[in-house]
């Protein structure tokens, strides 16, 4: 988090900085009285944790992913768990975007290209690909999924999605049944849904064989929505074009594969990761904990309790 | 040209091509009878050529900037100089808005602090700037800039712009006097205009000192528009934030100086550099020397001739 909201966290609260050197030792000493614990998305907490804090009372959520929390034992055990969300969706739909024309228009290799001296000595970058006209397939129409398709539109891309639940868009966007026949009705397709059991490796070998070889897959959702395997082997057989990824599975402990591809941008999670929105989040961040230790419900907690549980 | 183009060149005409092994020797033999030369924008035609050339009746530039062919000379030559405007102002804006993105989302850094191994030994990227609320100065509002601008809104940018002439331009859209003004009163410099004597050097230290510690410059136009010494300065010395830049003097051999900067987007002059729209320019070229050939006004000739001077 920044360091301004670092420093507002150690104006109210007694911290315990598990990552900090000695972090450990401060949070075992501390585990009787620990009733909040803040965290990323990525990292969340693991259900040793649950065990270790018998006052836990919020999980907060410096993100809007929690797939790294174990939500049915936080509502069992009548623990809040709050997120950051609507802040950063401008921004993670403004880095997707910034991926779809960074792997159509060769951003990555174009930059090399220009690096390593290769352009000056005669070298040539192949064409690149229109964006209008395209065709982008979005899996997951959320907020943010709705947000890169207003981006999209204004390059004259057409939309198409799917989304498990039926759900609210404009006439032009074409709903598709399965994300297998999102991918083969597409020319991008989008990874913008939440990182859940339910939607691990489900853009899978099929739905990279789908999407085809002139196909360019975008991730800006979570590693593990998508089979790693399947996608390194696409990538380097030819058997999609490129892709323009975010997220990974285990990062930043990322494949090293990946870094032997050419047409892939390779970000490290900068979704929300502007000064704006991480100042937005923070503010989230405390308010929620304000809220929590004033006894309220804090305000975007993901977990209904039962009447006042707490 | 794409090869699909130059095979028809070589069906309709007896081609020379200068840049081909012995194209020299080959040149030197036909010039009594070459009446049409194809070039490329930043290459145009030397003045030497229309000495050697007598029966020079059309100039096909595969692009839409004159800047490196003479428009004096080839008037009083009554020499028609065509180019192939509208079909790239999509993909020219494209690459603009990546290169916007690019630098305020740090694509470039990311992908090489991922690609370094740096990321997966605990290295962290400095935050990047949203867009929203950002305002974007386009300097040139024609074609492209106008283009750029709607793709700018999407992202919840403001527009503002310099245009040496009045200019129909939606009233969100704010007017400023000087290029100096309009840097002093924008987050991000877009340069949009056409590569001329009158706009040598336009972008100069005074208007980069205006741009401020906080400001990006980006460039899809032509590199002399850019006093790249006092450029390469600002960036060194950090007076700019950064900049993405698709063109640059003397290209493909630039200035050594830039491949050292950190925060800048270099890219290999891809402005209309897509399958799409080089075939489309493709089509414009054999269209204009097809008219031509047929006596007929090249259809997207810039030279007005006076009667049917040829």
């Amino acid at each position: 988090m920044l360091a301004e909201i670092e420093e507002r966290l150690d104006a109210a609260y007694a911290v315990v900085r598990l990552f900090e050197p000695g972090g450990a030792e401060a949070a075992k000493a501390a585990e009787g009285r620990i009733r909040a614990v803040v965290t990323g998305g990525g990292t969340g907490l693991a259900r040793e944790w649950f065990d270790r804090l018998p006052e836990l009372g919020l999980v907060a959520v410096n993100g809007v992913g929690t797939d790294k929390v174990d939500l049915d034992l936080a509502r069992r055990r009548a623990i809040h768990v709050s997120t950051t969300p609507g802040v950063l969706t401008d921004d993670v739909a403004d880095l997707a975007m910034a991926l779809v024309l960074g792997i159509l228009r060769r951003l990555g290799e174009g930059d090399r290209l220009v690096r390593s001296l290769h352009w000056s000595q005669g070298g040539t970058l192949p064409l690149g690909s229109s964006l209008r006209g395209r065709r982008l397939g979005i899996l997951g129409l959320g907020q943010i999924g709705r947000a890169l398709a207003r981006r999209a539109e204004a390059f004259g891309m057409t939309i198409a999605y799917w989304n498990r639940s039926p759900v609210e868009a404009p006439a032009a966007y074409r709903r598709c049944d399965t994300p297998t026949a999102l991918a083969s009705e597409c020319d991008v397709l989008a990874v913008c849904l939440a990182g859940t059991a339910a939607t691990e490796n489900m853009v899978s070998h099929e739905v990279l064989a789908a999407l085809g070889k002139d196909g360019v897959l975008v991730n800006v959702a979570r590693g593990s929505v998508v089979d790693e395997d399947a996608l390194i082997a696409a990538l380097r057989d030819g058997t999609i074009a490129g892709a323009g990824l975010d997220v990974f599975v285990g990062e930043p402990k990322i494949r090293n594969e990946f870094m032997t591809l050419e047409n892939v941008l390779l970000m490290p999670h900068q979704g929300s990761a502007t000064i704006e929105t991480r100042r937005a989040m923070g503010e989230l961040v405390l308010a929620n904990l304000a809220a929590f230790f004033d006894g309220a419900t804090p305000p975007t907690s993901v977990i209904q309790l039962e009447g006042n549980a707490r």
